[in-house]
C-alpha cells in the first residue's frame, strides 16, 4: 500500500494546512474583544450580542477584492489587499449606519505558500483591529488545478449592528439636500480589469514603473489601501447630522447613489466640483475611454458620497478636514431619478 | 472617443450582472423570514436579532465548496453545489448548538453565464429554505483572465444563533460516553481533489461512466449533496441530550472528533462498527491509498458524531432512524486524547 496515492501526492499538504492555522493564532488573537467567546480552530466563531443597543438588527455583507489581486502577484506584495477587502465590507454596512462586529475571511489558493498566506491574513487583521471588528474566522482552502500556484482569491464577510431606529435608508433625504464628496485613495477595489488592460496592454507598463502623472510606481498607486470612512463617519452618525451614504464602488457614482435616493428624487453632480485623481486621468487617455464610461467604472476621486441638510454641510466638511480627508460639496438632491452630471 | 476601450472590452459586463441580479430576486425573496428588513440590492443586507433567546451569541462560519466545483463543470449540472455549501456550513455552528439564522455567498466567475449564476444561486436558496436560514445577500463577482469563463468559486458565509447557556462546547463530554456515527450521503465537500485524480487519471473514467460498486455514475455519486444534519439534531439539542458535534470535514474522524473533546479524553473508534460505503472502497482501491490516509482525507461514510450519554444513546440512534439517516454506535470516550482505531 505504500506506494498508492496519498492526499499531498495529489496537491493538497494537511500538514502546512496546520502549520499554517498555527501562524495565525495570534493574527486572530490580536483582534479579539470583550465579545468574542471563540478561538481559531472551532467549527463556528462565537461572538456574544452587544448589549445596550435598542432593537438590534444585524447587517451583513459579503464582497472580495476582484482582479486588484492580479497586481498583488505580480508586485508579490500580499499585506495590503486584505486591509482593502476588509475596509470595503466596512464601508458597505457603515452607509446603512451600522457599526462592525466581527469578519470572517475565504482564502482560496493553488498551493498553501505559508508565507503569503500569513501576509495575506495579516492585512486583513490590520484593518479589523483599526475598524474594532474581530476576525472571527475563515477558511483557507487548497485547490491545486482550480488555482494557479501563487494565485489566490480572497473574499469577505462581515457583520455589523444598527439600533433599528438609527437605520441610514435614506428616507429622510430631501429635494435641496447637499452631497458632499469625500476622497477616495484612488480605485479602492473596483474597476482593474479595465485598469490592468490599459496598464499593462495599452501603456506597456510592468509593475515597477512609474504610472505617469501619478509620481509613483503602478504597483504604488494601483495596490493604495481602500480606504475605510468609519472613523471620520461614526461621529457624525452619532449626532444624525447624516441623510443618506452611498459607497462609490463598482457602477461608480451613477450606479451606487441612486440605491439610496428615495422614489422620485434624483442627484445633480458637479463634475467640476474636484479634480479628478492624476491615476484615473492616466487611464482615461491612455484608454481613450469615454468619460460616461469612466463614470460607470470608477469612483473618479470619490469614494464615499455623505447626503446631509444644506445647513449641516459644512460641518460634514470640517469633520472630514479634521480627519485629513479631503471633502467638498459636489452637488445636490432634486427632483426626478439618477445622477445627472453638470 | 468612440474607439476607445470600455469595460465590456475588458471583459466585465455590467449590463449582464445587473440582469443577473434581477433574476435572483425572486430567489433571495424566496428565503426571507420575519426578520429580514432589506431586499437584494442594498450595500449590506438587515436582519433583526430574534428576541427570546437569551444572552443570544452569535456563531459564524465561512466555507467553500473545494474542487467538487470540478465535477459541476464536466456534468454541466450547477444547482447541487450551493446545496452543499449551505449545509456544510449550517452542520459547522449546529454543532455549538446554533440554528441559522442567514446566509450570504461570494461567487467569482470568469465570465457572468446568467444560467449558469441563476443554477448555483437556485441550490443556495433551496438549500437556505431547507434549514429556515435566510440568504440575505451575496456578491457575484466578474474576474476575467482570472477564472476560466467557464469556471467560478463559491463561497459561503453562515451566521447563527444559541443561547450562551445552551453553546456545545464538549465540556461537558466525559469517559465512558457513547459515539454515534450518522451517515454521510457520500464525500460531502472533502477530498475531491484525491478523488478526482483516482477517478479521471488512475481510472480514466468519465463524469457519465459508472463508478464501479456504486451502481451510480462518476458525476451523480460525486455530486451527491453534502446532509444538513439540522432537522434531525435540533430536537436532540432541544432535549438536552448531545453532549458533543463533530462535523466530519478535512481531517476526516481524526482530523474533527478530537476538537470537540475536552483536554485528557480521546475516542476509540471501532472500524467494524460501520461499512465503508461503496465509493470509499471503489477510490481506496483504485488509488491504493494506505486506510490510515482515507480517514484523514475522507468522512468514510460517516458525516457527523454525537456523543452522548451511555443511557441516551439508544434515543439517538431512534431518532436518526426516524429521520431517515443510518445511525449506530461507533465507539466511545477513553482517557488519552486522539483518535485511536480498533
Amino acid at each position: 500500500m505504500t506506494d498508492g496515492l496519498s492526499y499531498r501526492d495529489a496537491g493538497v499538504d494537511l500538514d502546512a494546512a496546520e502549520r499554517t492555522k498555527d501562524r495565525l493564532k495570534a493574527l486572530v488573537a490580536s483582534t479579539r474583544d470583550r465579545f468574542t467567546l471563540s478561538e481559531l480552530g472551532a467549527f463556528g466563531g462565537l461572538y456574544r450580542v452587544p448589549d445596550g443597543v435598542a432593537e438590534p438588527v444585524l447587517v451583513s455583507s459579503a464582497d472580495g477584492v476582484g482582479t486588484k489581486l492580479k497586481i498583488a502577484f505580480q508586485a508579490g506584495r500580499h499585506d495590503t489587499v486584505g486591509q482593502c477587502l476588509v475596509n470595503h465590507c466596512v464601508n458597505d454596512i457603515l452607509v446603512q449606519g451600522a457599526r462592525p462586529l466581527f469578519f470572517l475571511d475565504y482564502l482560496a489558493t493553488g498551493e498553501m505558500d505559508e508565507t503569503v498566506v500569513h501576509d495575506v491574513v495579516q492585512g486583513v487583521a490590520i484593518a479589523c483591529k483599526e475598524n474594532a471588528c474581530a476576525l472571527l474566522g475563515g477558511e483557507t482552502a487548497q485547490m491545486p488545478d482550480f488555482y494557479a500556484a501563487d494565485e489566490y482569491d480572497l473574499a469577505g464577510f462581515i457583520v455589523g449592528i444598527v439600533a433599528q431606529e438609527r437605520i441610514i435608508d435614506g428616507s429622510g433625504i430631501r429635494e435641496g439636500d447637499v452631497l458632499i464628496g469625500l476622497d477616495s485613495t484612488g480605485l479602492h477595489t473596483n474597476g482593474y480589469t479595465l485598469a490592468r488592460r490599459i496598464v499593462f496592454d495599452v501603456m506597456g507598463l510592468g509593475v515597477d514603473d512609474e504610472l505617469p502623472g501619478t509620481g509613483h510606481s503602478v504597483a504604488e498607486e494601483l495596490l493604495a489601501v481602500h480606504r475605510s470612512y468609519l472613523k471620520l463617519l461614526a461621529p457624525l452618525l452619532d449626532i444624525g447630522i447624516v441623510r443618506g451614504l452611498a459607497h462609490i464602488t463598482g457602477g461608480g457614482i451613477p450606479g451606487n447613489l441612486p440605491r439610496v435616493l428615495p422614489e422620485g428624487l434624483g442627484a445633480s453632480v458637479s463634475r467640476d466640483a474636484w479634480e479628478v485623481p492624476a491615476v484615473f486621468r492616466t487611464l482615461q487617455e491612455a484608454g481613450k475611454v469615454a468619460r460616461d464610461e469612466m463614470d460607470r467604472v470608477f469612483n473618479m476621486g470619490i469614494g464615499m458620497i455623505v447626503v446631509t441638510r444644506p445647513e449641516e454641510a459644512d460641518a460634514v466638511v470640517g469633520a472630514a478636514a479634521g480627519s485629513g480627508v479631503g471633502a467638498r460639496r459636489i452637488g445636490s438632491i432634486v427632483t426626478g431619478s439618477g445622477v445627472r452630471y453638470q
